[in-house]
């Protein structure tokens, strides 16, 4: 039987029961997944996403001094008294190798909470779309790509990215098929805006999210968001200790 | 100031308060408004949406025996005892010069009354695209464009329509700006699948709506549906009333 590929456009766009059973991938383009994926690259070993500053602060609190850092933003910039922001280009191994990041930001967060009743929840972004592809063409389960978007409103790099890995799952050798419009429009954006890094990278910088970039003097993270399968491994959220970590074996190096 | 242009890619995804002020255009492709659309077209002096059948066949009863026609669909098939259905070929002017037709459909109803803190209120759809944008491009309010959806979930036909709309208003002579990211969405939709009449009924058949009326065998719906600017007119929903009715003065014709 064809496996259904859905785009959900905005977390409130589904019901979180409608993903039991299902492979859930959670995107939050600009920035925090790409952003989560980077720190784990360079050697962190884990990411703990929190909601609030509060829980952030209290869970880095709770382990042996020096061992975590506070990362995240709010409204796209840093959050006063935190080691890190949410710039994919602060993570780097000299920083973050062998810590364990706290991070908060709004909409991503609040997304991996929404699709956690799935099977598995993958952390997906353009940098590793060619990983998360495989990982689900090696699956069995309905496949649900989750956009983040920002403040319940969609975001084009988000879409656009849950259209390139529809895309290539509806085109590969497995037997998926488009569950529903959604998905065709993510395609179709895909399709127009995807192929190549400068198109990406052109509709990245036009979209809202990037144009708040670009405002704050951060366009160096909108060209490192857009430049497809940097990384060739796909991070997961493991429930029971609601971490963000790396499959065991994968290999980290860019 | 430039005037934003907002592509509401569901009724749900606004808050009807964001409207006060606004022109509103709803559309329901498939089929609701390009039926409402036809029926004017074809002489019926008004086209009264109802939510409830009960609604329908009391609003009906309401009137001299003889003036009024029922139609309208539940899950895409005729009600029994209606007159008339949901397909706008069946709203010929045989049937329907000088009658009120009394309009029952789920999702397009919605809409309206959800966008009805708008200013004005428009119907539109593909087959009166350019008359849509000419009343807009007369108007100084910022536009709304409300895609009814089916059920909750995003339908292809309608997203195009309003990337239409959007894609005119932004490339013409008036000062127009792209709100938000489902805007850009759209007007991608429209610039890849609108261009011309064949990769619009291409769209509007692989659409999920498209499906279900092939399946129905109503797949001459979609031809109808599919042709651009077939009608030179706007109808407006009149808030004191309830109904939609042509400008004074609008030609009719075909």
């Amino acid at each position: 039987m064809a496996r259904p590929i859905f785009v959900h456009l905005l977390p409130a766009l589904f019901e979180p029961a409608e993903l039991r059973g299902g492979i859930a991938v959670v995107m939050d383009v600009l920035r925090a997944t790409s952003t989560t994926i980077q720190a784990l690259a360079s050697g962190a070993t884990c990411v703990v996403p929190c909601g609030e500053i509060d829980e952030a602060r209290r869970k880095a609190a709770e382990v042996a001094p020096g061992t975590a850092l506070l990362g995240g933003e709010r409204g796209g910039l840093p959050i006063p008294g935190f080691d890190l922001g949410n710039s994919p280009g602060e993570y780097t191994p000299q920083v973050v190798r062998g810590k364990r990041i706290v991070f908060t930001t709004t909409n991503g967060t609040r997304a991996l909470i929404r699709a956690q009743e799935a099977r598995r929840v993958l952390i997906g972004a353009i940098s590793n779309l060619s990983a998360i592809v495989g990982v689900l063409e090696h699956e069995s389960s309905p496949v649900h790509l989750v956009c983040a978007g920002t403040d319940g409103r969609i975001t084009l790099e988000d879409v656009l990215c849950a259209g390139g890995i529809a895309r290539c799952l509806h085109l590969g050798a497995g037997d998926f098929e488009v569950a529903d419009d959604a998905t065709l429009l993510a395609i179709s954006l895909f399709e127009t805006c995807g192929r190549d890094y400068d198109r990406v990278l052109e509709t990245l910088r036009q979209s809202r999210g990037g144009r708040n970039l670009i405002a704050c003097g951060l366009e160096s993270d909108i060209v490192h968001c857009a430049e497809q399968d940097r990384f060739a491994f796909v991070p997961e959220l493991t429930r029971d200790a609601w971490e963000v970590r790396l499959p065991a074996g994968a290999k980290r190096s860019e």
